[in-house]
């Protein structure tokens, strides 16, 4: 694609924004000052290597390239996206922005990562106002989908539209904040929840650890799927919304938050938060956490994205625009090239090894590129048709771990009428063939659930392949099903 | 076990505990005046019973009987724990404890489903105010595993401590409130969130919609499986928490919240909430948004298991407690029964249907029981001993759904010097064979990686297995790997 990002400020947020960028094919130009910018760079890029291609059950494009500027401007020269990631103080980014619009084209999106201050305040000074906008993204960048979009007053709407469009070509889900709020919404909650875990801590009734449990082994695990309104409609029952409110609604006149003061943060209380933190997670190093937290959002993201669900819906969408690869037969008449893709954390055992019954999704996931190749897609399950698999056999040649990449190759031994004898050969990165597997596939009516032969133009698809792959060496009988 | 539960209030919470208890084998007596209380706990069960036993890769135990009683006094009888989840009103509480107290056996545990009342509160004028305590759970009862439990102050802590102990073996994960206060922990929180969400809706800044995406793309996703502290001392980087307090602290004075004021509940609010909710919901009915909740549950929570991780590590422990199928060979001589189990969610395809590549993840399983049963196990391969799989043949025979109860039977072909060679049957509920599944397996030192023969106590057990098997029918060579 050849378009460049300018990442402004590099810190855990400016990193996850780069990761995002890179990983989708574009080019990335950092500047921050800080002499460890790179550094902290290259650490969070390679949490977000390991993990983001995990997401999808496809390959993702070749990475951008990375620079580090030693300017604003020499950063957003030529740029098609600028995101503002410097710490929440506004004078320094009124600063930062201001530089920022000096050496941006006219139409370049503008977007800021705070998690408080409003567009307005933003733009306060600004010659071309109407294209900077709020961006606001939730750690870990390069996993969660969420960046709640403020337009606010005034806003170039051509820009905000195209803006959000580039956000979903890279995978997030911009949700746009129709008013412009401090702290838009979801800061909003979680300075709520935050500030009632400070008295929790303050008047010794939980500790950091027994909060986190009580969120994590409740209300979080609701949240990750549903929010808190189609929760509650859920517990109001066949009666709906108003009834649920007119049930619980007493319970809000009660005083059971602490509304009206907020916990001063004394040394004493930061200090005995840092003490009860750590005894909760002092034995992971930070890197350890991260590796964890992502292992965990990857494996609920790909659960979510099974059910095609809340945030695996926009995984799945985004998995859509990737590109697969091309299963013709190639020029010299090789077999068909029917999958690229990462193996995921939820493959794997705890030792990181993929599951042998992985393999055989790999496989059947193989065939069915063929099935597609051949005209046996969606649209010809959705008239009544398909193939069915009856016999698998797969020989283990080599371990593979999660994160690796794996493509596959798809020789037909055997086609026609009924009948459809697939073998495919996974291999690792390197090129070591790390199995084989043979399906026999049955055409079949999925209206009797009895086989029958395919339609016409699957059969002289199916005829041509079966015609250029008899050129291909067999595999030996000994590997074969009998 | 022959152990009984009295579960006093039959809504969707009184529902909930019943479904837990009676599906961990035990017997419930539900006490309710509501003439429509069968009904209400028939729907909760019926969702209970299709969504807890996916959780498991064993089969949980025989169900408990249920019944419903006249009176609290004929549900307590008898009983060896007794819930209360009547509506939240303090009086009504009042009445049903005095009521359960003088029915129920003097130190059997009294738990209260409140999600708001001190025990201390709900002990006013009780003879043995000891065992009355708050266990309050998360709903879906049946799937969530956190419940607070709050002995408050002289409570009898053998019989807190008795009454956590099982509520760990029905799966649930008890959270010790140490101090009591209004509202326990989670849902001071809850509290929390609700209001500001009221303050978005009735300032029209936010939709019913747009908040449960703001929280289930983003922070919603952290908390399913680290909680508010473990995610921000990420936050604050191998500084640690202080660091990340000074960083953000000040964000915390400023007024972002709605802090001093809770809106009012007017028809006129409660209504555009009900509008939203439906815009947002109603195209779905309660019993829908019931399933596609637990079927994301299921899934998140089996991810979160694989990695042993948050509320997943609670699955994990439970299942670790459920009955293994006895794998010995029967007097009769036939093949070891390996497993019986459910077919979970996130082994189907979008029509339910179990993926083909799951029916080689139940032939590995089913392996791996064998090797068990010849001293194969953890602490084999914790020596750096173990089979590895080569080879694998499966050939499908019938479709398998979400929720089917499947068992299998293992024969060994083959067994001596390096090789195992094992023949499974996986069959339906009701007695159809639905896959054969054929694994070659070499024994191999994790160390060199390369094979080797087994132990002599692994040795002398496979061929005990191998005589026995010996008088088997063995399978058509037709139907097996070359």
């Amino acid at each position: 694609m050849g378009r460049k990002a300018a990442i402004i400020g590099g810190g855990v947020i400016g990193g996850g924004w780069a990761a995002r960028f890179l990983l989708n094919g574009w080019d990335v130009a950092v500047a921050d000052p800080d002499p460890e910018a790179e550094r902290k760079i290259g650490e969070v890029l390679a949490g977000a290597r390991r993990a983001l291609p995990m997401l999808y059950d496809r390959a993702m494009p070749a990475p951008g390239e990375l620079s580090f500027a030693t300017s604003i401007a020499e950063a957003v020269a030529g740029a098609d996206w600028v995101q503002e990631s410097v710490p929440e103080r506004l004078p320094l980014k009124h600063k930062v922005i201001a530089e920022i619009e000096g050496a941006a084209a006219p139409d370049t999106p503008i977007g800021s990562s705070t998690s408080g201050f409003r567009p307005s305040a933003l733009r306060e000074g600004v010659r071309r106002p109407g294209r900077i906008f709020v961006a606001h993204p939730f750690n870990p960048v390069y996993l969660l989908p969420l960046v709640e979009v403020v337009p606010g007053p005034n806003a170039d709407l051509s820009v905000i539209e195209a803006a959000e469009a580039i956000l979903r070509q890279i995978g997030m889900a911009p949700l746009r904040v129709r008013a412009e709020i401090d702290a838009h919404i979801a800061d909003r909650f979680l300075e709520a929840v935050w500030r009632e875990a400070l008295w929790l801590i303050k008047d010794g009734i939980a500790t950091t650890e027994e909060i986190d449990e009580a969120i994590r082994l409740g209300f979080g695990l609701r949240w990750a799927q549903m929010g808190l309104f189609e929760t509650y409609r859920i517990a109001g029952g066949e009666a709906g919304m108003a009834h649920f409110i007119a049930q619980f609604g007493p319970a809000l006149a009660w005083p059971w938050t602490k509304l009206m003061d907020v916990p001063e943060l004394t040394p004493e209380l930061t200090a005995e938060i840092a003490r009860q933190s750590d005894a909760q997670s002092g034995h992971l190093s930070i890197r350890a956490l991260e590796a964890l937290r992502d292992d965990n959002l990857v494996s609920i993201l790909r659960a979510l994205k099974a059910r095609s669900s809340a945030a695996g819906a926009v995984i799945a969408a985004h998995e859509a625009t990737l590109p697969e690869p091309e299963p013709e037969p190639e020029p010299g008449g090789g077999p068909m090239e029917t999958l690229q893709r990462t193996v995921p954390i939820d493959w794997t055992d705890v030792n990181g090894h993929m599951n042998e019954s992985r393999y055989g999704q790999v496989v059947s996931d193989a065939s069915e590129v063929v099935m597609a190749a051949i005209g046996a897609d969606a649209g010809y399950i959705a008239r009544g048709l398909s193939y069915f698999t009856v016999d698998t056999r797969i020989r283990y040649l080599a371990e593979l771990l999660a994160g690796e990449t794996i493509r596959v190759t798809t020789q037909v031994l055997e086609g026609g009428g009924k009948k459809l004898r697939l073998f495919h050969r996974i291999y690792k990165e390197d090129g070591t063939e790390a199995a084989t597997g043979e399906q026999l596939l049955l055409h079949v009516s999925l209206k009797t659930r009895r086989t029958c032969n395919p339609l016409e133009t699957v059969a002289q698809k199916l005829d041509a392949l079966v015609g250029a792959h008899a050129r291909l060496p067999r595999p030996d009988a000994s590997i074969l099903l009998r």
